[in-house]
């Protein structure tokens, strides 16, 4: 097993939350959200993400090809996505190890859209215009620091 | 003080091992081998590079503006060039928590090289090209690989 404060450190530099934000089709109209952690690597790197992926004890890993792109070498990807995985590992193993450079930001703002998804506040418009405004601060902050 | 843990997994993501190889000018001639270890993040991260400095205990920080690349962001970057520094400190500090990911093979040559200065075989037409056929195969490997 990994060290847990290698895996903060490791995914303060490689790691992604994210918070994406769906148009549904008919028939269920409206919006959803959603939480993704992610890492992704060139393939030469895959056996870490297994190891994060077993340490964590959750997510998923595949293969991204990008052929389109005739000088972008395939990557992997470790992916989590299912809430129950999200709200009960990832965040608690980030709250007990954790994240150190900017990406913490993200994860406070993170685990506060969990929090709602949680309780069933992610719901409807106004609910969906206040996360959706709790992402947008968080990117617009982040280019204006930089 | 940052958990060395953390370091080692955020360096496996952003840190960089090199070996360089430079041709001496006149009246100097032939080529020079020189080991350096770096960090470059972001401007708004540059909290992080400032407590690795510290954990690490050497190292020097500077900016980097990219002022003729319009879309791209001011950086920073922890660099140690010092010998002393990367024999005394850097390399000790990732023996003793090491590297995981597929970096660890670029520190391993790291490493081998640093012996070599140690021990004042790195100098002459020979041992030069010794190292640089140490650092080609590591990139041809790399290539290949991924």
């Amino acid at each position: 097993m990994l060290n847990p404060y290698y895996i903060s450190g490791f995914v303060d530099g490689e790691g992604c939350f994210s918070i994406t934000i769906n148009s549904r089709k008919k028939p269920r109209k409206g919006c959803y959200v959603r939480l993704l952690f992610e890492i992704e690597l060139r393939e030469d790197d895959k056996d870490i993400l297994e190891r994060i992926q077993r340490t964590l004890g959750c997510g998923y890993i595949y293969r991204l090809d990008y052929e389109k792109y005739d000088k972008w070498l395939p990557h992997y990807k470790l992916k989590v996505s299912n809430f129950s995985d999200i709200y009960g590992k990832v965040i608690p193993f980030f709250r007990n190890y954790p994240l150190q450079a900017k990406k913490k930001e993200n994860f406070d703002a993170f685990c506060k859209v969990a929090e709602l998804i949680k309780q069933r506040k992610h719901i409807g418009d106004k609910a969906v215009e206040r996360i959706r405004g709790m992402r947008d601060n968080l990117s617009t902050k982040r280019r204006i620091i930089s």
